[in-house]
Formats: structure tokens, sequence, C-alpha cells
């Protein structure tokens, strides 16, 4: 037996044991299996082809909004209503300018309502150093989250920008939380934010403003795109009371069926894996390019002569894809 | 001739004339190429490859911060103050959630200080349908802005996301944007801002706390990372009465000194440009797979098998990319 076959051998045998034991729902080894996933270990390839076969049966409920608007303290309230293990991945791509924010709340909230005797797992994931983008490490994490027994998934993010739509690509229901008087309202939320929510909340609507900010999104509904039949509803809560909690999850329940009751979610998975698929040829291409095709110093030498202007990378870039690789 | 020829050779004389008329200074020749580039048009290849021989010349200043920041009007006020012909791109990764609302400011900036006629081209860009992704398409643009003979070129973004930082790489100045009052305090600007500004702004510094808040931005630089012997200098600015500005520009010639002096603003641009070749041949490699190796229909079944949970994209991709692609 070769040295590399042993090395990897006794990966393998890593992963398989790292594995079952968070099947068994060792929280320690899916604490770290989701830090190797994360962290793009060279173990992570098979931590999450061990995983995948045992992923895929919980509902991932995707929850977005601004800062500010509650979304920890309503995940939290959400995830004790649901059955079965929950799972909770708190997002911040926000970083670096209000990095650590969020995972500050999180904690602060989990310590407030104990939710560490409570069966649910919190994960909070940040976007610096995340390799290959956010939305792929948490689709990946997602998946050992699912492996690990969880039926609920919560994909908490700060809703800012692109990464967050492709981060609540991801989720099987999207969840978009408003709440009054903080620039809310019809100028901010435009098109593009109909698109994506599933479900709308209005959270702390005990303050000045609730009403008219439901009139408006549900003025915006009339003329919206019609998102496939369904007219997301808007949900009233105040998260810090629980009160609304129990439409919020009616509502959950309603949309879910109505997706799966005719093929829409398992379109909406099919499209979503498509999307993924190119994604990681993408990062597998480059992983070959880079081992086989493509030397560190040749590239300091096309960057040295490109930032020079003495090389033309728009013409040079296709030229060497060309010359060195072949597609069979 | 054949067809493919007679259409290539129709292109590039297409090409050829719209970027002889942008670099005569046709606005609208600009603006068509811009727009040509930001859609990913067929003809964005070519219209790159004829500019970036003219691009490399004018200086890139990135300016970013929070919403509300004032950065609009400082931008406005620093074109204004800028030997040669300048271009503002103002890049907004924040829709959908706040779409389209630094559009609008700068509409209102434009409007207020007549800026069409003073020969500042502004251009805003957002996230939603940018292929390739924001960073991509600013860089691209940026070559097309240069080639058009501006001699400086603004990016301003919202400093939110990881958009930003990698927007941010393309610039040779970057400029922090702060204002008192807005939660801009050691909590929220943390280590990674620090890695990034070359020059910090308090703007709107009238207001309470404007010394407050440089106090606590030269205390982190008292224990921040050395930035390679610069100290990033704090400006306070009243961008709405053009206080501070001189002070700003000096700044910023100062500091460009500093960076080309020894050789580091070159080693910026090279590091910048290594990254970019990478992300250009993931891009070109990806278009050949599309293009020789792998149909719609086979990516459409793979994705329906593996939503299906009958195959594991963790087992597939690999062996796909390798099974179709050699490294010659």
């Amino acid at each position: 037996m070769t040295t590399a076959n042993l090395v990897t051998d006794t990966r393998n045998e890593e992963v398989a044991q790292l594995v079952e034991r968070l099947r068994r729902g060792n929280v320690r080894a899916l604490a770290r299996a989701i830090s190797l996933v994360e962290n793009n270990s060279p173990l992570a390839p098979h931590i999450l082809s061990s995983c995948f076969p045992h992923a895929g049966n919980a509902v991932r409920i995707g929850v977005t909004g601004s800062p500010g608007a509650g979304k920890s303290t309503l995940v939290n309230r959400l995830a004790q209503s649901m059955d079965g293990s929950v799972g909770i991945l708190a997002v911040d791509p926000t970083s670096p300018f209000t990095g650590g924010a969020i995972l500050g709340d999180r904690i602060r909230m989990q310590e407030s309502l104990g939710l560490s005797d409570d069966g649910i797992y919190v994960r909070s994931m940040a976007t610096r150093g995340a390799l290959g983008g956010l939305a792929r490490s948490t689709a990946d994490v997602a998946i050992v989250l699912e492996a690990s027994g969880k039926r609920t998934i919560f994909i908490e993010t700060v809703g800012v920008g692109q990464d967050e739509v492709d981060i609540v690509r991801l989720a099987d229901v999207t969840i978009v939380v408003l709440v009054p008087g903080m620039g809310d309202d019809v100028q901010s939320i435009k098109a593009g934010i109909m698109e994506i929510a599933d479900i709308f909340v209005i959270n702390k609507s005990d303050r000045d403003g609730a009403d008219r900010l439901e009139k408006e999104v549900r003025a915006m509904q009339s003329y919206a795109a019609e998102h496939g039949g369904w007219i997301p509803p808007v949900v009233l809560t105040i998260a810090s009371n629980g009160a609304g909690i129990d439409e919020l999850v009616t509502a959950i329940v309603t949309f879910r069926e109505w997706l799966f009751a005719d093929g829409r979610g398992q379109a909406r998975r099919r499209a979503y894996w498509r999307e993924r698929v190119l994604e990681m040829m993408r990062g597998e291409l480059m992983r070959e390019v880079r081992e086989h095709g493509f030397t560190d110093a040749e590239l300091d030498e096309h960057a040295s002569r490109i930032a020079a202007g003495s090389e033309n990378p728009y013409d040079v870039v296709p030229e060497l894809v060309r010359r060195n690789f072949r597609v069979s």
C-alpha cells in the first residue's frame, strides 16, 4: 500500500467516524464537522459526500430583513414552536463594517431564552475567510446540519445585498421581516423583495405605523408579479412577547404544503441544484487548473505584465485557456 | 468568406468605431460601451480588449462608508477639485432591499450641482443582473472609463459587505467615510475596516461627537497593524459646504505619492491582477465547458437526480470534471 493510499484510508476512516457520531446527535462532532466544512479543509469533500445521503429531508426556512428588525428573536420563537430538532444558521454577510454585531445579538438571545438546553443548535457564520463565498459554505453547512437529524433549519441573514439573495435561494420558505418606522416603506422595499418573499412579517407591530406598512405591502402586491399563484401573506408579530408566532407557523405550514403539493418545491430545488452544480464545477475546474496547469510563478508573470500594461488580459486569458485545456 | 467570419468582421468594425468615438470624448458612445460591458454582451470582450491598451493611467479612488454618510456629496465636491476629466461609478450592492436609493441621491446631487455640464461622467451600477458579479463589472467599466480619457475615477460604494471589499480592491486609494452619531463607533468599525482604509474622513464634522469619533479612530490606529508604514490620516469635512475638501485632496495626493514612490502601488496593482486573471480564467473555463462539454439537458438531468437524492453532487461533480476536461 502506498503512503498516499494510507493517508486517504486514514482520512476516510476519520470522516466516517465523525459523520457517524454527528448522525447519532453528538454536538461536538457536529460542530467539528461544520468547522472543517466552513474552513474548506481537505476533509470537507469527504464529509459532505458522506452527509449528503442523509440530508434533504429538513425544511429550510430563510429569514431576512434589515438590521434591527428583530430577526433573531423571531427565529428563536419560531424554533421553539417547531416539531423535531432545529438548527439555526445565523449568517452575517455585513462584515467587515458591522462584523460580529449579529453574533453578539445571538449570544445574548441564546442566554436570555436558554436555548442551549433545547436541542436547538445555533451556528453563526461570517463572511470573512469563507472560501468560495458565503452562499457556498452556508449551503454546505446546511447539508451537515440535515445529516445530523435536524428537521427544520433556519437560515437567518441581514438583508442588504446580493449575498442574501444567493443565500435565500437555499431556502424552501423565505420570510422577509419588516418593522414599522425603519424606512422599510414602499420607497425602499422595491420589486426585488417581492420576488424573494414567500411570507412577509411585520415585527414590532405594536409600534406606530404598522397598519400603514401593512397597507403598503399589500398595495405593492396588487401590481406585483404573481409569484406562481401564491400571494405572500402579511403576518403581524411582536417577537419579544410571542404575539403572532402561532399565525406565522400556520403561514409557514400552509405555504410549504402549497409549495410541494404540485411539484413547485421540487422544481425550486432542481433549479437550485442546477446553479449549484455549475458553481461546484467552476470551483473544481479551478482546482484542476491550479494543480496541473498553471504555476504561481506563471500567474505572477502575467499579473506583472498586465499591471505594467505590456500584456492585454482580455486577449491573454482566453488564449491561455484555449491553449492549456481541452474539453472532451 | 464564411458567414461566421463576416459576423466577426462586422462586430470588430462596430467595436473599433465605438471605441474610437468614446476615446474622442463622445459621451453617447461611452454610455453605450459601458452598457454593453455591464450586460455582458457578446461584444464586451472585444470592447474591453480594445480599451485596455488605453487604460491604466487614471487614479482610482474608492469611497465607502455607511448609508447616509454623505459619500455622494463628498465625491461630487472632490470631483470638482480634481485636474482633468473625472468619472464617477456609483455602485449599489445593497439592492434589492434598498435598490435605487443611491441612484436617487445621485440624480438629486447631479441636478443640484449641475455636474452634467462639468465633464464629469456619472454612472450608477446596481447588483441585479450583473453577470459574474458586481466587482467584475465595476472593474471592466473602469477600464472603459479610463480609455475614454478620464484622469480620475471615483468608485463610490455603500460599505456593508464583501462586495465592497472586492470593489475597493480596484482602487489605488481607499477613503472610508464616517459620520458622528451614526453608530460608527469603535464597536462597529472593527479590524476589517482598518485594513482597507488609506484615509479616514469624518464627514458632517460639525455634528456632536466628531471629536470623540476622531479620537476613537486614532486610538484604534495605535494598536492596528502597520499598513506598510502609512498611518491613515483622519480628515474632518463638511461636504455640504465644502469644508475640509482641500485638506482631503492634499491627503489623497500625499498618499498617492507615497504609494507609488517605492513600488507599493505597482505591487498592489499586480496583486489585483493576479486575482483578476484567476477569476477571468474561471469565467473563460466555464464558458468552454458550457459550449463544448456539458449540455443544458445533461445539467438538468443531474440537477433532477440530485434534488431527488439519487445522485450525490459531492461525488458526481469532481468526477464529471475529471472525465470531461483535460489539462494539456
